[in-house]
């Protein structure tokens, strides 16, 4: 007899039935219905012969959005957090030198991890909102001594700045550095030229621009860099994220690493199919309008924008929220009147700013005049004069001049 | 322009229709069609309170399936290997003693990851097939010194053997080691309390007796081992697996780690409330009987069983090839015609073995009868002599006298 436990919280009901939001923070997005309909294909085995061509298929498709030719391009069975350990663990070993590029939330957590290799971190800081100076960056590479890896977010989902990474790269390696990009907001959303700019490991996330649901990590690695995982002296500390055994899962030889999560699979293929019918460049020009017209609706309302206007990611809005409102009570209404969900400041920015995700499926001109219609009616009710529908009239302006 | 790369395939077709197969190798299992709904469930962003909510009921489904009050016990974002990783690179330090109970296949890759973390490894050997021998146990802890851990593997899947916890529990206790179990092929299908036999740590995979797609991996910790976890000197070596922040993402501290993978833990948390319906120790009789069934098929079919018969896992059946036979062509012609999927041997044993899952949804006396129908047909085609129905015949008996 099982033993009556006293659970914290049984629940007794069987289906979820979650409201229907409109997702319009940094990811995950709201999915395609095709979708969610490869999500419940029927179900192979992992070693089936079917499954194994999908996931060809979809290291392919993988390929093209990354706009490589690397073999090693492949979905990690974790989240975009399993891509930068994967990415760090990997190219890194006790006593490394790696310069981790500072200018938002997500690089303390390479910081962290990092140091969890033993490698020697150099950080480099630029300021929330601004785009990395490379004149700086070369400077602090000059000094740094050998470096071995330099690492760069790509898109900075906290602050909405796009750094000038074909600059980066060509810095870097001019110093003797592998450079690994974090693409987690910005891969199939932003122009992200892998091969042409010689991005030696770049990661990134199923559930924002690819507009797949989140728990995969898609990443590709040159071959340079694989060289230089293959030439480790010591073996890589994750099993988990060792890119040697997983790019042997994911060749013709199929050496057994782990069950790949199979109906995630089908979903991210069935996303990147999405985007191959549309265009990588179309998916990527409408984003931009979009997000043009989402910014330029903002200010129409009186609203202040908060990144470098000439380093603006077109994939994540930062905006400010005005004084004497309140950021999170704005967020709970819109999420509980309107079921649409934006996200706030991450860090030091908490509480001072709304951040808007132009990503993926989500990303359709009705939605977002959605958003700026309720974001209207929310903040002339906390008292921001604002004139009323402007933010949806500009905003649509700007989305049918293109 | 993106440049027109030539891609060493680019798939233009778009939802993948993959056949329906009977999945009857040890997982993934199909997946129950209230799962497919759950998993197509609106898809909510990973801050929202209704899916907080959602992860504290599949956190309290999970205490239920593993029989524990522990309070750390969740979804770790990867597959049942991210398991084994989170629980032995947090539990070891360099230098720690850790003595694995070899087995079979997966005890090896134990090793390998014990190895990573610069622990001190004692392999304790057990022949394939056969359960770990306690006296022999007992004997090597006392030799080995001061152990911190002994890992075991509950149910081994590569050899269907079901080795005695309970009593390597009390063992290990006894000797001051902590106990950490593997129960990838067993949580939801063999008898398992974690709390009344002082496991410290135990994980599973989504896919197996759970019934829910691969890609996540339930994991149970005690109190002792938190606190084993919160004393260490140095930091947990990966970041991604650091119990001591995923388990305060799954607390009502909320502290960000994760985008928890959201379609997959609506897909779990249903799977597990199936379970819940019919009954943990309902379901656990059930795939006894099941297993009885095919196991008293196969003989008649005379067909010889690989474990021993006082240890037999009732989840995974490990039954020899007949001389004579070709193992994979069996496999091949099942598949291809039939499309019932089970798997060959692992290891040393590739060629020489068959394994058949009786797990969560695909065990089902319906689908176990087709098997042992196709298998005969399939057998009588390569001349394994066998008396026609009888297979079949046999197992009804066996599931019906209960």
């Amino acid at each position: 007899m099982i033993e009556k436990l006293e659970y914290v919280y049984m629940p007794k009901n069987s289906l979820t039935f979650p409201p229907e939001r409109l997702l319009l923070a940094p990811g995950p997005t709201n999915l395609h219905s095709r979708v969610l309909q490869a999500l419940i294909a029927p179900i192979l085995g992992h070693k089936d012969p079917r499954f194994l061509d999908i996931m060809d298929e979809t290291a392919a498709l993988l390929r093209y959005v990354f706009q490589t030719r690397n073999k090693v391009t492949l979905a990690l069975p974790g989240t975009g957090g399993a891509g930068m350990e994967a990415t760090l663990v990997n190219l890194l070993e006790p006593g490394d030198t790696v310069v981790v590029l500072d200018a938002g939330y997500f690089a303390a957590r390479m910081v962290e991890i990092a140091d969890r290799c033993r490698a020697r971190v150099i950080v480099h800081q630029t300021e929330w909102g601004r785009a990395v100076d490379i004149d700086s960056l070369e400077a602090a590479l000059q000094q740094a001594g050998r470096v071995k890896l330099v690492a760069a977010v790509h898109g900075e989902t906290s602050t909405g700045v796009e750094h000038p990474i074909a600059e980066i790269a060509r810095v870097a390696h001019a110093h003797g550095a592998l450079l690994a990009v974090d693409a987690v907001p910005t891969l199939g959303g932003v122009w992200l030229p892998v091969d042409e700019w010689q991005i030696d490991i770049c990661y990134s996330g199923s559930q924002k621009c690819l507009s797949a649901p989140p728990g995969l990590a898609p990443i590709t690695v040159s071959e340079p860099a694989m060289q230089v995982i293959h030439q480790r002296k010591t073996k890589v500390q994750s099993w988990y994220h060792d890119l040697s055994i997983l790019s042997r899962y994911w060749s013709r030889e199929r050496v057994y690493h782990h069950t790949a999560p199979i109906n995630m699979t089908y979903a991210l293929r069935e996303a990147l199919v999405l985007i191959q019918e549309e265009g990588l460049e179309t998916v990527i020009q409408r984003i931009g309008v979009l997000s043009a017209g989402v910014l330029a609706g903002l200010q129409a309302m009186g609203l202040e924008l908060f990144s470098d206007p000439a380093h603006r990611l077109t994939t994540v809005v930062a905006v400010k929220t005005p004084t004497g409102i309140d950021e999170a009570r704005v967020r709970a209404t819109l999420l509980e009147t309107f079921n649409i969900e934006i996200s706030g400041g991450l860090g030091a920015y908490a509480g001072k700013l709304w951040r808007i995700g132009i990503m993926g499926h989500s990303a359709r001109p009705r939605n977002l005049l959605a958003f700026l219609a309720a974001l209207e009616m929310v903040l002339r009710e906390q008292g921001h004069a604002t004139e009323p529908g402007v933010g949806p009239r500009v905003a649509c302006e700007v989305f049918s001049r293109t």
